[in-house]
């Protein structure tokens, strides 16, 4: 009577990210900024290390949300990039779905900006389309706890699986031997704790 | 095995306001008293935006639970208004029910004061009478976290949607090309980062 | 697909105190001291204002455990008192079960210390041997919060309904007009915020 | 020993608003952006209520920082106006300490946006400078509450004194019969829960 | 160069409460109304068991804040009871400056509602009147936790000694072999946790 | 249509302690240190004293994330060690998976760091391969308060039972009468409130 | 104008441990137990490893207050011990001035419970009669929070320096040349995250 | 009476970063670890930005404390480097104090870790040998806040001025015409909010 495991995929995986935009950010009080800006280009950087097919798409750059972050527009500068016109809930924008649907992979990964909105919408949409739906929590902002603790028991009753970058980035590599250097790098770029590990490790090493 | 994605629609959907009254908001202290304000009056405001038929109901207002908060009153001032003599629930007032089937209405939006008792009851009974059941959490307050949480799990395990107000605004308007400058004004009137963000960017686009 | 609306029945419906004892109430911390013995009397008020078959339950108290508080010692001298030889689970105990089943009551509203033990284990046992069962959270109290919400979890995970003492007073009484002074009186003696709404009121009515 | 109790003085103070601009805004998240939007509105009618001297200063509106608020424009159009070319420190741009120097007041009421530095510096050079400084704090916004603490600890040990807009207004005030409607729309305005009491207590009024 | 001990003395105290409203206490929200309301009585228990001289006083109790509250003013009939015709400063009504020093008492223990207008005028003149003041922290409330700081450091920068009713009480004591049973029957009133400890002791010294 | 009671039985239990290595617990910060030490030590204590087979699992101890902490180590000088080659999710390691069926348990206990992968990953799996999940929440730690959340939403949804440590001991244990002294030690040396009540308790009973 | 730095001298400092009762410690609610037990016999090693003369004094042992805690009892079996036969200020009792006199120390190291009352006092008392004061913040223990916040700023007023055991303990040893092996053990036994350095470092070490 | 208002001066300040090593850092936990490697990065860059003379130095770098991370490292290859041979406050080691002496400056910015030990003694040494000392409170970090909380108080009671790096930036800098590129790096860098500021505004100037 409970869900069952479906586990990320790298090869069955894509990366949406929706509305992460310069001004929409200044919206996002759940989490600090700091860590919030870590997460999402960790996030990113997870996508860019696994070769995940990634998705961009925004609402209105021109007006008061503003541009999306650069640093995203030029991690992935070929990523398919679906300005919409108008619809809130992304998969209502035909060309969003044809980008997914391109890519050929059933499990889709997806944060975003506010999460009540940009996030739950279209991950509600997805499942129902047939797709395993991953949400990184914590590159995914809005309001306050409250609003975000409304949108995750909605996204949770429907059937997506609640996840962090960091959980994903593990369930995608599956083992370290299949790239310890690699991964690590990763984890050290993005966890200051991880860094420090591996900064006193190697440096004990080389006294050796 | 997971819920359904039942979209809001504003053709189908009515709005809930139950003993928002003057007395009663002084039992409300799991959100502060600014911020709570502010989502009900724009909570009311969405409803007046997208007309969508609104029913008012409050319990002894003579007494110390105090007259509804006159904004509301002033808002809705042909709304139908349940002052229900007696019934906690305000499902069991056959006023309050006839006026929502009056509505033809099949999903409904519901916020109250106290959470756990005036959202919760009519929630749970308007979910077993096959109504679509969407809780404003944000605009709902009670005594304090524990007894939220335990309202929340109650209202979601029965089957009943969480959302906010902004959410709710974004799932019916769905395209913002439906109406730009109304629904901006909305958010404007009601979240100060998104008002600061748009008078940024006109007095820069009035500077050009 | 979710969980049908079982209401209180204040005909159908009995109370179990767990183990609140004199000595394991030091070992409440996720709830303050002067809210949680409150919420345990305002339960115990409950009980004998609507009446309900109320069963006593503690666990070695000549031990450290200590006594049963006093107060609910005196305000039910005619209550069924289990005083458990060594069973934690008091569904165990055979007297505990049989007290239960001489109530003919089948909704139990069980609250206790500590929630993840002397609460969680008889409301799963409860619900295996099919009563319905409503948790009064805010009376049940345990080491920290983490504990907490994983008790929670595994109560409504199961079916039970999480409750607080003045949703749960509420949903029985269902009609002010049953009693007003009685309702009231319980209200004013355990919410000081309503306490003060009706002295505030009765104090301006009483100068007309 | 200890600080000597200055009062405010509603015939000697002036007000001085520093930098509550759209954009520097979205810096502030040590308190709730409701909360902070009313706060700052608060302490603005109160100096139009109380007819205090009132000076408005921004840094480079026509930059990121943004423009001044609106309403804050809107509220004193003929206040002097000191949009500094570059000085942080609002006290090293001549025209600002002219300004404050014309009004004859040697009690300055200080609030602005950030708070350990276009609040603090001032507060700190006025000090210095022989005016007895009232910083309000729920009116001055930062990134955080170590960054607030550590500039209240900064102004307190300078001699400032920290105070809030009601704190302030009470002060101004002395008496409420000085003007009891006047005092009283200002707390119904900018106090939920004090406009609850008082439309519990008119509307019971009307009653009799 | 630091503040010197002045120990508070039974014999050289008097008790100030100041504006304890019904109407009033619907704004505290830095403390849980549970627990507000049990410091608030413990101060007036301790009063009254220490006999110490007691003053009343409220501002406005025929409007929206409400008459004082009636445990107050069962506890103190015989006290003096200044209802204020309008000062905000206590200390700027004669009547209650008078009945002060006619105590002959030259230590004052201040609580009060709210903190930093009620309780922080008086506390000010005092001390520049020359009294020892000693405030009763948690018998005070005000709007959140950042109107507090502000007013506890102007208090504390003036020379106010920052106390609670518990500290108070057993300074006044000094030793419990003036009244064993006295104390212990405060605090057991008053402490959920001490009273269980005493609950817990007697019982098993009942069992010898 | 909700979980069955699945109680833990200590003829049926093994218990899995995942990677609790002196580098990793560096990255644990949703729960304080003292109390993860705590917990970890007592849940490794209750799986000595209910004589349950542990396995031990650690992920590249010679690199930064550090050898198992030597505690773990000396307690079950006997136990299986898995130290995994790579394999992210220890369920994917033969030896691990072999070592447990060996045990003939249907019930697994299972800690770790850091939830959302070291534990969550197994207990997924664990769960497909149809054994019962019972996850020790307050053994098992992580990044911080959200990662955390997303990690018990995503096993809860999938069937895991969340405990702690003593509702585990608690549920194992059945009756006190199995064994008073022991059951009382584990609390006593991992519980400071329960040891105090002991030595309270224990010392007036000498005294008698 | 600001309090000169006296530094802790190992030669010159005694230790006082004030009523931490078994008890009493079930009043402390400021610090979580597992910390408080932990920061308590951390400070008591403190003491022992530096050789510093200390004091215990305990309030009515025989009676709820319960037992010193026995660790302490045996970390100092052969240390000057005041059972207080009522003062409330240790200070009042002529027995235990006379034992710190009896030390001929001049710096003071105190801790206790409750830290307003059983700390504050004997601090107070003590800088009075001329003594350096040094209170170890962590190993004393109160009621709540603001508790907590009003004994820190009447101690801190009066000349106190506010301490921690770490950072008495370092300020003790001033150089790890001292003593590297035992200054590490004390660290490794009470602050988990340096035992975790330890065992990461030692166990590489032991690699090469 | 209070504290006189001492400017940083860029060119009469130097700043003293003591013991940012990667082992230590896994002791800071009363900020969060993204924030706090932004806060020490940041306040690096601001050194470099002012050209202000820095020392580094390290406590027993070969042990389980870490090397100096390696980010500051490379950011000062020429800064005076001093690696202590046991001295705990950096200001008992004449190299230390005789880099400082060799700068000619007398105003000290100091941070490091933990803020009680490794920053809070040589503060109070610093300002005990005449100079003016700002603490980098944000840039500092120790095991929690009650320890944070002591720490601050003594460096504060000594006279030390509670900073953060953005307000001593500020403080440098004086006014934005010195260079308004260069400080808007420096804040785009380190501050999320302000790059998001920045990015949306001149991605709307380049669209005119």
């Amino acid at each position: 009577m409970s869900k069952q495991y479906v586990r990320l995929d790298k090869d069955n995986a894509a990366v949406l990210l929706v509305d992460h935009q310069t001004g929409l950010l200044s919206l996002v009080r759940d989490i600090d900024p700091d860590k919030f800006k870590n997460n999402v280009l960790a996030l990113a950087d997870m996508a860019l290390y696994f070769k995940l097919p990634t998705i961009l798409t925004t609402s209105f750059e021109q007006g008061p949300n503003g541009p999306l972050v650069p640093e995203l527009k030029e991690m992935f500068p070929d990523a398919p990039y679906i300005a919409r016109p108008g619809q809130i809930n992304a998969w209502d924008n035909a060309d969003f779905v044809q980008a997914i649907e391109s890519t050929g992979k059933k499990q889709l990964i997806i944060a975003g900006v506010v999460t009540e909105v940009c996030v739950a919408f279209p991950v509600l949409s997805a499942i129902e389309a047939g797709y395993e739906v991953f949400v990184i929590a914590d590159a995914s902002g809005t309001f306050n706890a409250m609003t975000r603790d409304a949108a995750w028991d909605r996204m949770s009753a429907a059937g997506a699986q609640m996840m962090t970058w960091f959980g994903a980035a593990c369930e995608l590599h599956r083992d370290w031997r299949n790239d310890i250097e690699g991964l690590g790098t990763l984890f050290s770029n993005h966890i200051p704790d991880y860094r420090n590990l591996m900064n006193s490790y190697f440096t004990l090493q080389e006294q050796k």
